[in-house]
């Protein structure tokens, strides 16, 4: 059985968020983001893909078609395909991020 | 923006365990399940859809093809496609799980 722990492998880096892969299938993925206080994922769209962050650790800044919502632990945001979303970590912590998107857009 | 509160909306039901949904697209679904001590989710399969559990809250006691583990908070498992899949909360604490499913098997 594929077991991954999320809060374990969550990477951190002073330069930049970063992404874990925890889970991929043709169908979906599932990444864990780390990122520093002040750090982002510039607003981005996928065509055909949903994708939903989930708060693990601390808050996230999340805007989707031009809302901003700020998300505590246990909550989720949803992207729909083909909407401008982006996350940023206000502080003061570290934001642990799961993130999931379905279908997987670049399947392997 | 669909923002939903995971922890706010896990129910729990001294009958059986409950699912809530967060977000359904035609792509995926994502529920949380709530589990008093022993509540179970019987091992299942679906033909075509991954599932995956994160646990948010207590202890998952989780089952992939015939294998067995458990889980704490940010732990997740995944639960491919055709392959038989359940839960078990073995307590002590009510168990909050997130799960998702992708492609949605009963799309709308």
């Amino acid at each position: 059985m594929e077991v991954k722990d999320a809060h374990a492998l969550a990477r951190f880096d002073a330069q930049a968020m970063t992404k874990t892969k925890l889970f991929a299938t043709v169908r979906f993925f599932t990444d864990v983001y780390g990122l520093e206080p002040g750090q982002v994922q510039k607003a981005h769209a996928h065509e055909g893909s949903d994708k939903v962050y989930v708060v693990l650790e601390g808050r996230a800044r999340v805007s989707v078609a031009g809302e901003i919502a700020d998300l505590a632990p246990g909550q989720a945001a949803l992207a729909p395909a083909g909407s401008a979303h982006g996350v940023e970590n206000p502080g003061p912590g570290r934001l642990k991020l799961l993130v999931y998107m379905a279908p997987h857009p670049k399947p392997t």
